[in-house]
Formats: C-alpha cells, structure tokens, sequence
C-alpha cells in the first residue's frame, strides 16, 4: 500500500561502526530517515512511538561519540529503544517488534550485544551503569558507560539511590537526562546550549580545576563561599545544583533534536570527565510525527496506524476491559462512601483511575512512578479512616512489596489493592507478566486475597472491598476485554473466604482461581462428554481459603486440579498445604496444580501463552487425563 | 544496685499533657532526666541507646510544643523512640522493651495511641506522615503531622519519593531531619540558630510572602531571577536548596540540643505553615552519655551494660555467629577469586562485609540505605564478569524484590543473595523476621535457593555460590551463633540441587530445609524411641528441588514431614507441587508441612517462638503422631 520509504543513508548503516564512518554532516538526514523508517515500522507492528520519535538524534549522536558497544548505552525503560534497534543490526527484524519470536519492545540482552541491559521496569538504568561502571574501574579498563533515562523515571527513589550512589563513588558515568516534559523544563535556546557547551568543554574544565585548586588553599569558610558562588553562577542558568548536590557534573540543558548542540557536548564530556556527570537534554516526545506531537499521551503506545493521517486501528471489543469495570465500579462505590479514595503510581491512564479522577478530583492521588512511598502513603490515609484503593500492576507492586509487608500487613491497615495485569500480558512479554502476587500476598498472615474470574465478579470485589475494614484486602484481574457477561448495577458484597460451585459433577473437580474459569468450564465439557463428571468451583480467595468447599470437592471426586494464572507459591500452595494438614492427602487423591510454567514466557499472542503454559481447555483436559492415567491419555477425545 | 534514679521532674509527667504543663524553664531539667532514666532502663534491657540519647532534647520540645496525640508524630525506623514511649505514658513497663510480652523496642501503633505508626524498617516516615496530612485535609481537621527522619533513613529512594510528592501536593507536613553525622552537617551555632529562628519566625514569612506576590506581577524571566536570588540568599547560609527544590520550605539548621534553639522554631512552624516544611535538627549520637558519646557506633545497640563503666555484658558464645562464618568463608573464595566483590544497603557490620572491607577495601560498596539500587547495581556489576554478593537482610531483601525479579532474574545473572537474618530474629520482632524470601525467590524461574542447616553447610554455600555462574543464587542463614560443628578450612562445592541424607529409618521421614535440621535430628531421636524408625534429609535446596530423593522419601516412607523456618508459598509448597505433579500423593502418603504460622509472631526469646511456631523437636514429634492417628498422639513419649 504505502510506497517504499527512500532512506539512501540509513540503508547504509547496518551498525554502529558504519555510522561512525559517516560524517557529521549525513547526520541530520540520517535522522531524518531514522524517524521515517520507525514511524513507518511502528504503524505496522503497534508498540511505543512517541518515545522513540523523542530520542531519534540523540540516539545517532550517543552512537556516532561513543563506541558501542565496548561503551555501553543503557536505555531507561526502553519503550524509547527502537531507533536505537534499527542502528544496531536489527533493522531487518524491526517489523517484529512485539510479535511471537520477533524482537522485544524493549531493550534485552539475549538480543545484541548492543543491548547491555535488559529493561522495561523503571528508573534502573542508573544503578546498572553504575555497575558497569565500577566494573570496567576494577577491571582497569576505559569504558564510558551511558544510561539515558527520562525525567519521569526520575522521580523513582531507585533513580535518586543511583544517583547518590554514584556521587559519592565518584564513578565514570554519564546520565543522560532525557527531559521531554515542557512544563518543567527550563527554555532552552542557543544561549543555553552555548553555556552547555562552554561548561562541558576543556577550557571550562581546566579554569574550573584550578579555582578549585585555589580554594583548597583559602580558609574554610571562604571555601565553603567559593564553592556556592561558583555553583551558584552555574546553577543560576542552568538549574542543576540539585545535581550537583548529588555529586554530579551538571551540564545543560540543551536542545536534544538539535545534532549541533549534542555532537560537542557528548564528545567534551567524552573526552573530559573524571566522575559522574549529568547531561541534561530536552526533547519533544513524539518529535517530527505532526498526530504524535500534537497527542504525545496518546501516541505514548499505539496500535498499528494510518501513517497519513495518524488514526489508530481499534480492534473492536465485546465486551469492556476489566480495567474499565474496575474504574466505574469505584466510582460508584466512592458515590456512597466518601472515604474512599484511590492512589496511583503515575499510571492513571493504565489503571482507569484518570476516569475516578474525572468524577472525583480531590480524591485521586497520582504520587509518580514510586511504588514503595504509595503504599506507605496509602497506608497512613488508612491509619486515618480512609479507605486507600492503591491501584498497581501485578509487576509493579513488586516495587512496593516490603511496604506491603510492613507498613500495611504488619499493622494490618484496611489498604485495598486491585491489582491490574495479573498474569499474562501479551505483547508486552515476561517482564510485565504478574506471575508472583498471588504468593508473596497470600504468604502474609491476615491478608484477604481475591482473584476475579469474571467482569461481575470484578465488580463484586470492589464492592467487597471497600466494606471490608478489618484489614488489607487485595484482587487481582487481568489484562484485557472481560468476557461478556451482564453486569450488575452494583456489586454485591461477597463473604470473606466463600468460594462457589459453578458446577456440578462428581469425578473430577476443577477448581479455578481468577480468569481461567472460562477454560475449566470448557474442559468440564469436554471431559463430561468422555464420560468424566466434572466439577468446576470457582474458589475467588486464596486466602483465607474456602475450606469446607474444597474439603468436600475433595472427599467426593477422585480428581482435584486446581487451576491459577500465577506461579508456584500461590493460590495451589494454599490449598496443598491445607490438604496435607487436613488429612486430605492421606488416603490418596489424585491432586494436580496448574500454574504459570517454571520459565518465562516469551511476548506473544495471549492464546499462544495459554496454550504454552498449559492454562487452556487442552491443558486442563490433559492433565486429568495424565492424573487418571494411561488409558485416559490415549483417548483422543476433543469436543 | 545502682541507687534509685532522681527524677522529680520525670516523676510528674505520666503523659504528654504534663510535659506540657511544665514551664518552659523546666524543660531542660526535665530532659536531663529523662536522659538517665533512659541509660538506666536501657542498661538493664539493652536495645538501642544512641538514637534515644540524641533526640532527647527533640522529644521533649515536641511533645511541648505539639498538642499529641492529637497531633501526629512519626518516628522514622522507631529506635530513637524509647524517651517518647517514656514520656507518653509507658514509663511504667520501660524496662519490659524488647521482652516476650513487653514494650516493642519500636513503635507500634498496638501499644499506644502516641504510635500513629508503627516503624522498624527505614525511610516510612515521610509516605505515612503525607497520607496522614492529606487525610487531614480531606477531612478539614486541623492537625499537624510531624515526621522525624534520620539522615542516613534520607539515602533511601522512598523517603525521596515521598519528598517529592509531598513537595508537588504542598501538604501541611513537617519533617524533621535529625541530623546526627557531624562530618556531613555544616557547623551549627548561635548564628545559624539565629538565621534559623528568624526564617521560620512570622516576621520573615510575611516578607517572604510580600516579596513572592510582588514577584508575580515581574515578567517571566526576572519572577525566575528573583526567586532564584531569595533561594540563594537562604540557600547560601543552610545549604537548603535541595529541600527546597523539592517542594520544602527549609529551616536551619539548628541545634537539636538546645531547647532555647528548639522550641521558638517549632513554635514559629506550627503556627505559620501552610505547605511542607523540612526542619533540620543537628543532633549528636549518644549525647550526654560519655561511652556511648565517644563510640557511637557501638552503642547504637547494646547489650545491658554497666552504667559507670559503659561495659556491656557479652554472652559467652560457644560458636562464632553465623554472619560471621559467612564473612570468613567470603573473604576466603576472594583469596581465590578476584572477580568476587561484595554489596551491601548500609549495613556492612551486621552483614560482615565490613571484616571483608578490611581485607579487599576495594571490592565492598556500602550503597547506603538502598535496596532496590543494591540490586541493580550488582546486576550491573554482573553484567560485566563480576561476582557480586549482594549480602542483604531477608526481611531488607522485600525492599528490592522488583529489582530481583526484574534485573537479575528475568536476565539470568549471576548475581549471589546471601540472606542474613532468615527465620525468626527474637528480640527484634515480627517487623525484623526473615519469613518471605523463599517464597519469594523460589517462585521465579531459574533461581537457585538455598538454605543453610549448619555453619558448615553454610561455608560450601558460600563456596558453590561463588564458583555458579549460570544464574541467580540465595543461600539463607539465620541471626545468631553457629551449632559448635567442625568447620573445614575451605568450602565444598555442592552439586546444585542435590540434598542429603543426615540420618536413615524406615517409617517417618523428616525433610528439613535449613537450620531446623538440629531439631529434626532430636525429634527423630525421641520418635525412634517410640519405635517409629525415622529419616532425616537435609534438603539444601528448595529450587531445584533434589526430586529423586524426595521421591525415595515419599515411597519408602509412610509419614513425610517437611520442617523450615520460613512462611508458606516457600520450601514445603515446592514440595507438594512436585509430589502432586509426580503423582506421589495418588496412593496416599501422610504428609505433612511445618512452616512459620500464619501470624505474626511477637519479640520474644528464639526458643518461645520456635515453641509456638511447633518448629521445635515436640513441635515436629507431635507433628508425626498427629499424621499417624490418635493412638500415637496419646502416647506420652519423651525422650
């Protein structure tokens, strides 16, 4: 359809090296073919655009100073990493991207050598630079170690841990602050970059190095002085002396689409530093694509796109997302009780709260991506008979775990946590699966874990959520599309501990927890049409688990598979461990667990998942028939 | 012994509300009190002295000048606040701190309503205070919300999140930073008291106030200009813009010692704020009590020691502790290995990295109180053909899970968790236990977890931990002192995933995951005696499991008990998994699983809690009779 996009110079750069041998001036028309070649790329595969657009110069000047990849580049996140891919000997996989066996959307090192560090979490870019950094000082080599990170990611304690860290190490690491959010970030203009660039350069250095040199020689006090003025005539223009604080070399800001600017500036830093520095640069998120500068939120992750005219294909949906359903379910339980209010680790457009926020502004606290303080937080609003709906991804509360533990189990405060993602995530692969929440939640003692099998019991959960007060309460749902199913105006408040029989037989008993119900129902069919009565019972807790129903699915069938979309320690440890206790075991039965598999799961289709990891009707069939044995295996029964 | 204390003073304040009857002038009198009754109590309870001694002065000022409990105040990690637990009201039961059934060496918002949260970890106090603030004014109350941090609990990316969000919702919260390391305070004075008081007094708000709505009405570039210079002016002489860049109104710093200093400035913020203030109170470790003055890091936690002298009474211990066969066993595979470098969050004492630091100075990194960075940052370090030991608390690891899970596991690095303090920690209670980390760490895929049963064992762990570089390893050891054993001059190399046989019966078999194994050996000892031929297997390993010999255990067997100091989610569900999965439990095996209850045990002596958690011989013994029916649990069999 469209034509062949003409990238004359591009097509010459198949890594780094040939870039390198390009001269100064090819650049801006190679960044120009750079950002056609990935606009182009991503309206065919979806993925994350507006980053990447971003950073499109400052990937080819970081590629054209530094040698990668002996220097290493480590990208922040690394939704901004595709330029970067197709500069580095994947350009012709680049319409992979996030697709079954094509190339990650993020950074991974199992992909290039080029790709130092894996990311996709946050802020971590710094603390494994500096890592590296340390490594190549001990090892005596000289390397440059280079981690781009955004000032978002920057609000992350882990980011100001680095940092400190790094100051005080006094490592060889450039950070490269990758600033795109206009509102705070200072203008800049030529004067800036000029100072930038006067900072960063030799003579500066070396004017610098003997005023500090004679400071050493005056009286305490004054040198206390000359430090300030000195910090203070640069921080004047540049704002930099938080960084400076922090033990960095502060240079910037300076224009970051704009090669002239960055070229000397990397290469000064390059060639002068001897300790940590911080180069500020200031980038337009979705730079040179007109639909993606105008709505850089919305072009942050898209679907597959017209390149023309920007609108973004919608695969139509049955049903609404479960994050949807979360989002007006609190709305209307935050309607009858107004101590209801909902805090969000800078994700408000990912968890649905932007919607809670619409209908109840003072009520919703976005406290930046800084999981560990928004637990905390949540934690001292529930000391004060609030009630605090933390609303974080499966993977992302992992951040906040020891606050979990600490702050909200130990002292057993009413903090909610619908926990969005839980389990399998598609496109966006193994390190945003929430595969661990099930078990480091339910392994906390009086914690109430939950797990939504469908929309309506979505619902019902947030409804029992914000009654229960006793303590922390949480319920995971998945990515995606609920199934369809009628919604009630209002949840019902379920009992704490109840699971319920979906449906009745008397051989084999599947026991669901969470969104795989769908699929034990459709395995119950196909076993009860091989003669196999089966039960299915939806267990909806974890913890504190519905004892008397699985003592009884257990005593009236001969097989018991328990079914969760998590890993090993959750939902299935519960349950053996009260089965054993319980004597259950003792006799014999025939007790089989699915779980997410023991590696981690490849991005790919959702379907694909399911059927590697054994979660889909086939599996849940297989495993009956593997527990009743051999005969049972050979029979080719599908429905 | 000792005379009876004089506190005439003390003696009439019973709570808060006293204190604040009391004139002005008494205070200081009231503080020299309160600092002898606190030596006396904590030289007959030891616990944590130099903290309390330097906010001795604090803790009266703001109790005096705060209306609590109604007013909120926060103590960060809580071991500074045992002259708060004095003067609010538990004078009486001082010297039960840290007792079974006594006073919690932290606060806790159980015993008493001047806790309004409870601490233990570090860096909580600024997230809890802002939820705290914000809860207020949701609620329109009134209230002033006091967090009091320490300036090592400042290095932690939480307590930064927490900053930086307070500072963007401009809530009414104060912190105040205790600043006791005088090498990184500026000097502090009748001058910079002075400064102090008049920035914080209305006078200079009001100019202040003037002056920034004067500023408003200035074109843009010079409104950036002046405030830059009024920031300056200030930042000049207390070195608080960075505070200030955060969003804080900064004071001081002040003399925390000095009550003339301390109360006017309180007074001056509680009666003026109206956004985050940050207060910064130099203070001194140990302040009025020579010894610990003197050597404050000794006395930071103490044993009971004799006042006069400062002698602190040390057990006799018959084996060296466990963290430091670890440090010993360390420093030798660094004989061998120059790759091997170690990393630890602020607390190289209690890991023994700091006999390690004296040996290779160059290959330890105290990253400060920064677990998600230390993670990473080994990562880093991995990345690049090191062998990080990153030796981190169990209980402090929950700080970095993410980081584990994201940065070294998803990547396969080989990072090496030595995890100190695993199991239960006595005295230290349920916020310091180390009940997670199996679970946590076993339930992702291609960890390797360990556990060691005695300081032997935990000598080859160190070595195998060194010489696998396929991916991530843990090896957990547990606080105190070894079992007496011979220990070998160098580790062996165990083969991963292999666990062994202690001891061989025919009926009963005890399968033990760590340092249990001595009470398996005495209860195995006690059911022989009873005619119940028992096994003992040291498991070594929860990931991978030894599953040939835990298969040999299940068949030849008719009672399989698995017995770790360690919550559930960890050891024993792998087990279970792994006998449904291989159809072991389909004929019937009596199995059974001891683990750490499913509540938070309380501070106590290690034998109680073993006691109550049936992780002792009678424990394990009752444990076997149970799973073979009421004839045995009759029988009154002891050894």
């Amino acid at each position: 359809m469209a034509k062949k996009l003409e990238t004359p110079l591009l097509d010459r750069v198949i890594i780094p090296k040939d870039l390198r041998a390009l001269p100064e001036s090819d650049l801006p028309q190679l960044a120009r073919e750079l950002r056609s070649e990935l606009v182009d790329t991503v309206s065919t595969t979806g993925g994350h655009l507006g980053a990447g657009l971003g950073v499109v110069e400052l990937t080819v000047a970081l590629h054209h100073v530094f040698e990668t990849p002996h220097d290493r580049i480590i990208w922040d996140v690394g939704h901004q990493a595709y330029p970067h891919k197709i500069l580095t000997g994947r350009r012709d996989r680049i319409r992979t991207l996030r697709q079954e066996g094509g190339l990650s959307g993020f950074t991974r090192r199992s992909e290039s050598e080029y790709d130092p560090f894996g990311a996709a979490h946050s802020s971590t870019s710094i603390s494994a630079g500096l890592g590296m950094a340390v490594a190549s000082d001990l090892a005596g080599l000289k390397r440059n170690v280079i981690s781009v990170i955004g000032d978002g990611a920057m609000s992350a304690g882990m980011a100001y841990e680095a940092m400190n860290n790094a100051g005080a190490l006094d490592a060889r690491l450039i950070v490269v602050l990758n600033d795109n959010d206009m509102s705070i970030a200072p203008p800049t203009g030529a004067m800036s970059a000029y100072l930038a660039r006067l900072v960063s350069g030799r003579t500066y250095r070396s004017i610098r190095e003997t005023a500090k040199q004679l400071a050493k020689k005056l009286p305490k006090f004054l040198q206390e002085k000359a430090r300030l003025s000195e910090e203070y005539a640069r921080g004047f223009w540049t704002g930099g002396t938080m960084f400076e604080e922090l033990g960095f070399y502060y240079v910037g800001p300076i224009d970051g689409h704009n090669l002239d600017h960055l070229l000397p500036v990397l290469k000064n830093v390059r060639d002068t530093m001897d300790g940590p520095v911080l180069i500020h640069v200031v980038t337009q998120k979705g730079k040179g694509y007109a639909p993606a500068e105008a709505a850089a939120d919305k072009y942050h992750g898209v679907n597959k796109f017209d390149v023309i005219t920007g609108a973004q294909a919608k695969p139509p949906a049955n049903a609404p997302s479960y994050t949807k359903i979360f989002a007006t379910s609190l709305i209307e339980e935050a309607r009858h009780d107004d101590k209801i209010v909902a805090v969000t680790a800078a994700m408000p457009g990912g968890t649905g709260l932007d919607l809670f926020g619409e209908v109840f502004p003072n009520r919703v606290f976005d406290v930046g991506i800084a999981e560990q303080h928004a637990v905390t937080f949540a934690a001292g609003l529930a000391t004060e008979g609030f009630k605090p709906f933390a609303a974080i991804y499966s993977t992302f509360l992992q951040r906040g775990y020891d606050q979990v533990v600490h702050d909200v189990s130990l002292q057993n405060l009413p903090v909610r946590f619908p926990i969005d993602r839980a389990g399998l995530v598609g496109a966006d692969g193994a390190t945003h699966a929430g595969s661990f929440d099930t078990g480091f939640l339910a392994a906390l003692p009086g914690f109430v874990v939950m797990a939504a099998s469908d929309e309506a019991e979505l619902r019902h959960m947030v409804r029992t959520a914000a009654e229960y007060d006793e303590g922390p309460i949480s319920f995971r749902y998945p990515r995606g599309d609920g199934i369809g199913i009628d919604l009630p105006e209002r949840g019902q408040i379920l009992q704490i501990g109840k699971g319920r029989i979906v449906r009745e037989g008397s051989k084999v008993a599947l026991l669901s927890f969470g969104t795989r119900l769908q699929e034990c129902l459709a395995a119950a069919d196909e076993l009860d049409a091989a003669g196999l009565s089966t039960t299915v019972a939806d267990a909806r807790f974890a913890k504190p688990l519905d004892e008397e129903m699985i003592r009884r699915l257990a005593r009236a069938h001969e097989v018991l598979v328990t079914v969760e979309e998590g890993a090993i320690g959750g939902f299935a440890s519960h349950v053996l461990h009260f089965l054993s206790r319980d004597g259950l075991l003792d006799h014999g039965l025939r007790v089989r667990t699915l779980t997410l598999p023991d590696f981690y799961l490849d991005h790919a289709k959702p379907e694909a998942m399911y059927a590697r990891s054994g979660l889909d009707r086939a599996g849940i069939v297989q495993t009956v028939f593997g527990a009743l044995g051999r005969d049972y295996l050979a029979a080719p029964v599908r429905a």
